[in-house]
């Protein structure tokens, strides 16, 4: 595997292989690797001929008092990770690399980067998306990676490919999760033991609430509500939001007829975590 | 040579000829081709393996109160000019196959697409730059041939090339001009035959206004002065604005020291026309 650090010599590389005929995909991480990330370079190796992950902690999608400066770092285990996943190229630029100059264009995705973690985290949709869209054009894959875990990333991004036609297809692999349900992130080594004992609770009760839909459940704000109550009796966390919304637009559902993403976000001390789950709700009229 | 009104259909065309090493350049245009259109088609034939010129009139980059549904077309008549310059595919989709879904997506380009023409025509810009991406990723082209006369259009596409890493060359290539200096322009068959007989005065004022810059007159307020005066005179036009700036980043200059765009854009009854010069001024300290 090897380590490349400047847009140009990636360009290089990448232009050769292309030339071969070679399909390219592409995992963009933020590194500190778990094995959400490793099931997606998996994937990525085993669907592709050379496989591009990209390692950048993307300042432009941290608000002026989140954890950027300490979001946690280790290249040399995630390049071990790397490695292993039998990735070919791991990009690892530089913020000076990435943003050269002051960026002044940038991509909006409207509503759907609005709700949910884009109120509590205003401009972090825009910062995901700009970054992306550098990414979709350096690296130009064929397939790109992502996981249903950051599902309102996912939908800003697949939103974005759609609608400015980047020649790519978008692959949302399952979340990854301990065995005890925990969604596998790299903010958990934030947790403190006890919170960790704590953090579970949030997928439980993500769980509860898909089983409530499927024996009939069509009310949203009873789900939600339902959800508050698990979380709030099993952790001390303070939950950010508890939202039901339909998969492709994000739009809130008060009633369930169709496919939903139930999603949450809560904080446990200062770490927050997020996590979703994809229920198919029955029609009934 | 070819017309082509889908996504699919020309990305299906070009897979084939980029797989075999051709050299794809690229011409977007709104269509109703003059001189200026047809130097930058022959300039792509004469640079490229394959050239792709787009026609369409992009609703996104029109105001509500602007002139879209009368802007002119006549695909007859570029259709034969495209085919005499040697354009191989002429792309010509619809509004809905360009815009299938809402746009939720779209790309700002900071304070270069806020001055001067982006002023009086709020979200132009932003609609050029999305509309221009779009293409990019639908075309992929090697190069893309622009027209300085649309010189503000250039500077945000020239900076979301840059700040997005858009895999593509630019070339902006020189205004053509009518023998009375009047530039090329799709918007000059509105001009009455006597606003026809004034319009070239606008590039007159701006040659003027070289020609003090040349002999040393580096006051930014002066020359606009002069410009306006020369404008008012000479015709019944009403101006917009007349602007120094920077070349790359749009700033306003007041004292001329390095290389200036001199811009304005004046109405001519309904007809809103645009021209600029660019001049090196001499540094004096």
């Amino acid at each position: 595997m090897k380590i490349i650090r400047t847009v140009k010599a990636l360009r290089k590389e990448l232009s050769r292989r292309r030339t071969d005929g070679k399909r390219i995909g592409f995992v963009p991480t933020m590194g500190y690797f778990h094995e959400g990330h490793f099931s997606l370079m998996r994937r990525s190796v085993k669907e592709n001929d050379v496989t591009v992950v990209s390692l950048f902690v993307n300042p432009l999608q941290f608000g002026p008092r989140e954890d950027l400066a300490k979001y946690p770092r280790d290249l040399k285990r995630d390049r071990r990770m790397a490695g292993k996943a039998g990735v070919d190229l791991l990009f690892v630029p530089s913020v000076r690399e990435m943003y050269s100059s002051e960026p002044l264009a940038y991509i909006e995705v409207g509503r759907i980067g609005a709700a949910l973690c884009g109120a509590s985290r205003p401009g972090h949709f825009r910062g995901v998306a700009t970054v992306v869209a550098k990414f979709l054009n350096i690296v130009q894959p064929e397939v790109m990676y992502l996981g249903q875990k950051d599902a309102q990333q996912s939908a800003v991004i697949r939103r974005m490919v759609l609608d400015l036609n980047f020649p790519v297809r978008l692959v949302v692999a399952p979340t990854v999760r301990e065995a005890d349900g925990l969604a596998m992130s790299s903010r958990n080594v934030y947790l403190s033991p006890s919170e960790r004992r704590e953090a579970p609770a949030l997928y439980k009760a993500l769980q509860a609430a898909r089983r409530s839909v499927l024996s009939g459940e069509s009310d949203g704000k009873k789900i939600i509500s339902e959800i508050k109550k698990l979380i709030l009796e099993e952790t001390n966390a303070s939950i950010e939001y508890v939202s039901l919304v339909e998969l492709g637009c994000f739009s809130p559902v008060r009633r369930i007829e169709g496919d939903v993403l139930i999603a949450l976000a809560a904080r446990f001390g200062g770490t927050r975590l997020i996590d979703n789950v994809i229920v198919r709700g029955h029609a009934k009229r």
